[in-house]
């Protein structure tokens, strides 16, 4: 048994989108930002740094989505959000998960919260050089899903295209949102048409892409 | 058999130390940056974001750091880097990986390398945030050994204690190196004394802690 503590679009997503691929009971419980329910000492007992998600898994706490994604598609082979032990595919998934962790996710913490650096509001050319990091990763992933796609993996869909989806769809308000890289819209739209897609958008009651 | 390409003290000697663990053959291939071979067009073709590690694995180039160490891990599990598959132990060693990622592999980037954030030095207030958060880190690592250590694990040594300790020391110019937190400096003793960590030390030519 499952319970996701979560927030509507934010990192729980990719959480939320593997059960619901999974097809696993779960239980949500909001973590609401605006009461900054995130840090509540109860919640804190259960993720020290007051962020989500978190997913308690037979009674344990459980942090860190691309972790999470991993536990779940390990715990529930017979979904395929994971290529099986012993195959090139799954070295490739892992080297992605951990590259978009990296690159995409650390390069957003900082331009969604600029206190992580210090300030209120960043500085000009702090901005432009966290813009022009995140769009490299988009030259990257775009010119790797052109020779490769249309997934990450190629031909198969996997849990690494929930991750970079929802990696995606935080760009919508910025500069250059990602779909103007064609390989990459090419892939948020498989996605987007996936029944866990939609029914995320359902339960977490989101509208916008 | 494995080729491993990387530079001497850097974020390839996660991924030395677990080979060295493993007692697997391999070959060392020094990207020497003095010369930026990092940026030499042959080694893009195997890691196009002129970064080391690489490690070639059945002829394949694959990258990142932590995900080297898990393929790796999965590889050789008679090492006993990674606990297994279906084991709790396991998933904390997952959260443990992605954290450590997240956190203090992706704000050292930016303590090392000011030009990504458009700086050829940080400003002081900048140099204090990333001060501040890799020490926060520190402070809830150290927090987590002290209760339940003395490895991440707790009383079991694991690859996720060799990912730490390649962290821990590149703090030790830092204003407040790690070795002021206890519980993180015993893990580091532990790690220290370990027949691959003195072995590294004569192959990479490293004579600083
Ligand atoms: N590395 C973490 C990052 C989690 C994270 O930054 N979550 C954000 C939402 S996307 C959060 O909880 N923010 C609330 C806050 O910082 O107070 C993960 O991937 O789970
Ligand atoms: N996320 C990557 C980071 C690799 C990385 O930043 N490597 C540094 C050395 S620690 C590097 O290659 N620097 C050379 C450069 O940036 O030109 C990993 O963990 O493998």
């Amino acid at each position: 048994m499952y319970t996701l503590y979560y927030s509507p679009g934010t990192a729980s997503m990719v959480v939320h989108l593997a059960l619901l691929e999974i097809g696993a009971p779960y239980q949500l419980e909001l973590v609401d930002f605006d009461k900054k329910a995130q840090r509540d000492p109860t919640y804190l007992k259960l993720n020290p740094n007051g962020l989500v998600p978190t997913l308690v898994i037979d009674g344990q706490p459980r942090v860190e989505s691309a972790a999470l994604l991993t536990m779940l598609a390990e715990r529930h082979p017979e979904a395929g959000l994971m290529p099986p032990a012993g195959t090139p595919e799954r070295e490739l998934w892992q080297q992605w998960v951990v590259y978009l962790s990296n690159t995409l996710m650390s390069a957003y913490r900082l331009w969604f919260y600029p206190e992580e650096l210090g300030n209120e509001e960043h500085p000009p050319a702090v901005r432009a050089a966290l813009q022009r990091k995140i769009e490299s990763v988009w030259d990257h992933l775009d010119a790797h899903l052109a020779a490769h796609g249309p997934y990450l993996l190629g031909a198969q869909f996997s849990g690494a295209d929930l991750l970079l989806t929802m990696l995606m769809r935080w760009s919508r308000n910025m500069p250059r949102p990602v779909t103007e890289w064609p390989a990459l819209k090419n892939l948020a739209n498989l996605v987007r048409a996936r029944p866990s897609w939609k029914k995320l958008y359902e339960l977490e009651g989101l509208t916008e892409w």
